[in-house]
Order: C-alpha cells, then sequence, then structure tokens
C-alpha cells in the first residue's frame, strides 16, 4: 500500500511568463525531490502572450546549470502525463486564500483520476504573495517596474514582446 | 408574517450537463420538500454544450419514476419564475466556501427582488465537493473518466456530443 | 430512497440569550416547515449567562401565539434527539463565511451519524449577520444599546441579570 | 519616515454605472479626507454600457453640490495617476470576503510600485454589500427594480440605455 | 450629513507587547491622520504578559520623538471612548483573510453603536503578515529569535519578563 | 542554494488521539518520503485526554509493521527538534480552508526561524475532511459511533477512558 515511489514532482502550469513566485516554489521543491519537472501546458483554446517554444527557452535560460530541473509540454490529463514520465509527485504553490479552493478541487479530481499521484502544496515568500504573470504583464504594460518580480530574461523578453506588439492593459486597481 | 407557503422548492441553474452533485442536491431536496422543480435558466449569451432540449430531456431521463420532480426552463428574474409557478424556496447546492459569497449576494439580491422567496443551502455528499458541469467537461475532453461524477445517461450523451464537436479543454492542472 | 419525512425542523442551540438574528432564522424557518423546534443545548461544561429553565421561558415569551415554534432542551448527539422527537430537517443560519466551515464540519459529522437527518442553512436579514449572544452581551455590559438587537424581553432579562451580578466585559475592539 | 502628506483621497473604479454602494463608500471617504477624486479607468479592452463621458457626467450629476468631490478619468498605472494629482491615498471599498484577497494583492502591488501612497479600506453599510455595477445591470435587464440600489439619475439612464440596446442578461441565480 | 471631522485616528488594542506589525500600522496612520492615539484596552479578564502600565511605557518607548503619536488607555465601549477623545476614525491592521470577519463584526457593530466614528483598515507590509503578540510571545518562550518581530525594547522586556517567570508555551506547529 | 537535503519527513501534533484523518496523511507522506517521523508536541499547559505516553503507544501500536513510520515526543521549537533529528520536511493536512490561515502563519514563521526546513501540505481523503480529535472525543462520549473515523486501536482505548471518566462533552450543534 504504501511503498515509495520515485520522487520525480512536476510542476505544471502555463508560465505564461514564468516569474519569481514560480522559480522560488520550485527551487523549494528541489530541496525536497530529486528532480523538479516544469510542464508546460499546451492550450489551444487560451492566447498567451508567449508561445509555447519562447516559455521553454525561457524557462531552460532561467533554470541554465540546475541539473535537477527540466523543462517539457504536455497536453492532455495531467495524471497521465505524470504517469508517461514516471513522476509521482504534483507540486503546486498556495499563495493566498483564493488559490486554496480551487487548487483543492483540481487535487481531489487529479487524486480520483489517479490516486498513485499525491499532490503536494508548498508555499512561496510572502514577498511573492502577490505576483502572478497576469498581474506582471498588467504591470509592465502599463509602465510599472516588474525587475524584482521575474528572472531578468523575462523582463528583456517583455520588452522585445511589448515593443513589437503594443497593447493595452486592462487592470481596474493598479 | 409568518405563514407557511407551500413548500415547491426551485432548484435553479445551468445544467449543462446534470451531474451527481446536482442530482445528490435535488435528492435531498426531495426528503424536505413536496416537490422540486428543476429549472434550466435559458441564457441566450452563453454557449452551451448541450441545448436547452437537450438538458430537458436528459434530466427527465435521470429522474424517471420520481414523481416529484419536475424540469422546466426559464427565463428573466428567478423569484419572478418562482411567483409564476407557485414556489417558495429556492435550493442551491453549496459545495465550498467558493460557492459561499457568490451563493449569499444572489441570494440577497432575491430577497431584495421578493422578501416571500426563502433561499435554502444543502450540501452535496463531500464525494461530490469538487465536482461541476465545467470540470466534467473538461475531464471527459482530456480522456478522463466521469462515469462516478455523472448519471449514465450523461456519460453517453457526453461521448455522442464530443465524437461530433471533437474539441479542446482548457484546464491548468487536471 | 427518496422519501419524504415528516418537516419538522429543530433550530439547535445555545441561546444565551436568543437575538433578532436567531428570531428572524426561526421565522424564517417557519415559512418553509410545518413546525420549528427550538432546541437548547444543556451544555454543562459552559458558564451561561441565562439558566437554561430562563433561556426556555425567554423564548416562549418571545414566540408567544405562534403555535408553530415549540422550544425544547436537549442534552446528547442532536442526531438522536431529532430522531427521538421525530424531526428531520436541522435548520441552522449562516451569517458569514467564517461559520461556513465549523457548520459544514457539524453538518457532515450529523450526516454520518444519521444520514436520514438533513441539515438546511438559512441567510439572516443583512442587518443581523453581525449580531451574535456573544457580543450582544459584551456590548450590553459596556454600557452600549442593544435594543434592536435582542427582543424587549431579552433587553429587560440582560438588564436585571447585570443589576445582580455586576460584571466586566472582555472585547479588544468594540 | 512619516510626514503626512495632504490627504487628498483617490477612489478609482469602473463606476460603469455608479451604485449606492459607491456612493456610499465616497461619502465616508468625505468624512475622513478633505477631498475624495473619484477616478474612472479608461480601459479600452473592455466593453462599458455607459461610455467614459456618460460616467462621468452621471458622477457629476450624483454628487453636485459637494464641493470636495472631484471625477476624473486615468488611464496607465493608478500610483502614477495619484502621484501626478498629488493623492496619498486610494479608497477601496471591502464588501466581502471575496472581495478581500484580490484587493490585497492590488494593494500589495500598488504599495511596491509606489510605498508613498497607502491604500485604506472601508466598509460600506451592510444592506449595499451585495451590490455590484454588474448586478445592478442584469437585475435592470431582467425587469428587477434598481431604485434602492443605484441613484435615481442612474435608474434613469439605465432605462435609456436599454430602450435602444434591448440586450440580455446572464445571471444563473439571480 | 458629510461634513469632515478632524481626523485623529484611534488605533485600539491590547498591545501585550506592541509588535513590529502594530508598528508598521502607526506608522502607516501617521502618514494620512493627523494623529494616532494608541488606545491600550483594559480588560480585567485576561491575563496579560505585560501590565498596562508597562505596555503604556513600551509604546512611549517605542515612539519616542514622534509627536503625533500619543498613548492612552481605555475601558468600556471604544466608540465612547473615540467620542471622548475626540477621535473621527478607528484603525484597524487586516493582516490576513481570518481576521477579516471578526473585524468587520466589530466594525459594523461600533458602527451601529456610533455611526459617526468610521473604521478603516490598513495592511501592514506583507513581511508582518504572520505576527500577533501571541505568536511572538509563544516563540521567545521556545527560545526562538524575535528580533525582527519586535521593537527592541520589546525584545529586552521580553527577556526580563521571562526570566522572573519561567512559563512555558503552547503553539502546536512552532 | 538548492542541495537537496536528506527527505526525512517530520509529521507534528497533538494526536490526541490519533485519528484516521492523521493516518491518512501520514501515509500519502510515506508515498514521497523516505521516513516519516510522528512527533507529538509535549505541551504542559494544555490538559489531553490521553498521556503523552499513551499516544506513543498508541500510533506505534497503528502503525506496526510500517519501517518507515517513526514516533517519538518533542518540546520547544518544531524547526529546532527537526534539525535535531536531521528532518528537512514538515507535513501538515489542510482540511478546509479555516485550517489555511492558521498553518500558513506558522509555516511562516517556521520559515523565518530556520529556512532549511520547508513545510508541504498534503490533502486528505475527503472522507476525512471534517475529522480532528477534538470532535472524535465529543462524538464519542455523547454515544456516537466513530469507529470509521478512527483506528481499532483508539476506538478501544476511548472506551476505556471514559468507562474510567465520565464526563461530559461541549458541542453546540453535534
Amino acid at each position: 500500500m504504501n511503498r515509495r515511489r520515485d520522487a520525480v514532482a512536476i510542476f505544471p502550469g502555463s508560465f505564461d511568463p514564468i516569474t519569481n513566485g514560480h522559480l522560488d516554489i520550485a527551487t523549494r521543491g528541489l530541496s525536497i525531490f530529486r528532480e523538479v519537472l516544469i510542464a508546460i501546458l499546451v492550450n489551444a483554446d487560451k492566447r498567451p502572450l508567449f508561445t509555447v517554444e519562447e516559455r521553454v527557452e525561457i524557462i531552460r535560460k532561467v533554470f541554465r546549470g540546475s541539473r535537477r530541473v527540466r523543462v517539457a509540454t504536455f497536453s492532455g490529463l495531467l495524471v497521465d502525463y505524470a504517469e508517461e514520465v514516471g513522476a509521482s509527485v504534483i507540486i503546486r504553490g498556495l499563495r493566498a486564500m483564493s488559490d486554496f479552493e480551487y487548487e483543492f478541487q483540481m487535487a481531489l479530481m487529479n487524486r480520483r483520476l489517479d490516486p498513485r499521484i499525491e499532490t503536494v502544496f508548498m508555499m512561496p515568500a510572502e514577498s511573492y504573495s502577490y505576483v502572478s504573470s497576469r498581474l506582471v504583464k498588467e504591470v509592465f504594460q502599463l509602465g510599472g517596474r516588474v525587475s524584482d518580480l521575474v528572472p531578468p530574461v523575462v523582463e528583456r523578453r517583455l520588452r522585445e514582446k511589448y515593443r513589437t506588439r503594443g497593447g493595452r492593459a486592462t487592470g481596474e486597481a493598479v
């Protein structure tokens, strides 16, 4: 019943783009698990800022030199992908109570779909508790500084992206 | 002031499609109220998976033989419809804290619009706490098993629907 | 499976003392259920302000003339008492999110102990969302006016009680 | 470190349209701050019911005679606008727990972007706890009465607007 | 209706002892209000670590030199005390969602008791989001370092206090 | 920076007594970590039902045969104990939103006290979402069945304990 499976952990998400909050969780995951696999969901319905290829490349640059971090893309059910790559753990960051119920709903569904995969929740540093990819993009577009919210390569890429796209942000209270 | 009105209860929703969670709440409603009227909101703005007619037909099949359950469609204000059909109670399922505030806001507004209609909240079995129509569709599209989340007729219809439509799901962490 | 049981509803609590919030929920219960049984928990461990006998008497006065309201005391498991008196429904008021999880935990436990008893949650008028027996006592002791928070008989009794007891309140921010 | 800046307070939002809840918060703001600047966000991406010009005009009418209320529009970062107009405080209304985390995330981001601007949260009257611009529009479209939820001028404008537009609401449970 | 009263703000609490989180809120209050009055509740029922006199003295030392901060003690209703000292605003820090409902309940009650006094909520720096007087005492007793959680004078006093008292902490997960 | 430490995980608590919810979390911990150390807090201030020795013995019986589970007691700071026994991870179960903020506060404090120790949160089966040691004792005392909430040895011990003690429960709504 309680055999211990090989502790490769998947850290799934859109990472459009990766933030310091993601980076923080991945690094914490590395302190516990043998390997962290950052798995970018390929989602045909959403309109991302960065293509899947760009996101893979950015994350590779961010983790350059960390041999225990891998980056990949997946589509389909997360638990199927986890089985495919031999991962037994899903890592999710919990920033705030608003994350909590959505994350629990997902985790319970994933457990039902495959009870051999366990979800563990980790807590980012409190200074990242309000950082999300969406908010980073919004603030950047409006001219705000994001250098302490994302890795340098992401800031560079944001600059390139918006130079070519222009565009308007949509926040109500930032 | 406190005359007791005839206890017909409306259970409103989109039911696109009905899940075992809905079924659970409706059945609990039947243990308390004389009649439960499942009222499907006709909403021109949303793009449902199943047409209103299909949803009516599916729910009829699910409750075949339960003479105290009726199915109908409505548009306009829920409280106006409740008055029209002589219902005095609105049933809503509360699965989790995230439902809570939205439901309370709706219930307070409905009370203001018609103080004679009372909203009661019921709690589904904990095994349905993470089941929603949206998540069922998402999991099904990605190839996950939903047989314990929806009645058999719904699973059959999902299979037919996606065979003709194809389509892609949008979840981030399932 | 879904026989409808006779809709007597229990409204359990300490009622030390009954507030306008309790009164509001009981009255709403009466608009739905044939009879509302206000059931005062006899709890040897707590130090109430009013004795159980005083609480029964106060509630009787408050509901004088409402033949569909009964008052009683109970000890032991609530569901056992519900079976004993032939009630099939437990009514609980949900004022705010902080009530929510405690109430859900209790309701799930009660369902496990006796699945034939159903808990329904009702919402008091928003003007009572912050009224609790504890806060009423605290405010009264500090000299605040509570006439719109409790029935007149309760205010009278509070006055008598504190005249004889004296006493100090414990709030931090009222 | 703790010099006191001149207490002009910005009350930012979409105000599409202004509700009695907004009015309540702005009035409370006036009891504390020298001047309240109602700042309408110009957001090219959203499809408002009222144009920015209409919203300015409506709010001017609502506050006619209050010399300490000003109305303006802004785009870009809120904190940049605050600096520009010499405001040191952002006022936000907190109606319910669901507002809480979004508001905190925004406030923390704004503090990071400009630590000299402070966000204060105020609480509307409990009778407005469920009022939002979105819900007002929805209820109005479905034929519900909104006269106690918005100022008279807004009700008049809603009537004109929907006479010309028609349109359907999208709620599930109102 | 909306005359602006003189903006003296009360910051009430037990302050047993004052933490850097309290200090942070008081300082933010000073950036907005003319004067911040730190009001220590004298509560005969609680067993504080520091006497009321010690707490007054500690807070005086912490704010030495800030002429716009005053320290006082009060008993009875907070709003009565506010009227007495001519304050029109109550400041409360909101650290997390768990504070939220308790604070709202208190604020609504205070508004009912005296609608002329307004409560405003402010947000401490995120690094103080988990700091409370209770937790500081607990950690200190167990031998943990609290130098970044409280002002130096408080750390000194904690050391003196526990040298004389000894004592054991009660936490479950620190 | 991100060396992986040896993955021994501490599961701290009072375990007065251990429930099936605790058992579930410990078992899930075993599927991820090399060893799970169940650490019973020795808390002189609380009045437990079972002595620390009894609790150690009960947990040993429950996990008899699981060589990767150890049981121990500790006092003082949890992170100091973790360092002492060479554990790098603290496991905490998150049952519901009400746990969330308390747990986060503890985890942030522990991280501040020792950043090398990481807290991970795991989710019990939904059927244990409402099970707590306190509630189990309460229900048992009132005569309710707890056989599916605790391991058989615990049920036996509860029976022995209350035979000798008698005693009264304190719940309001069970």
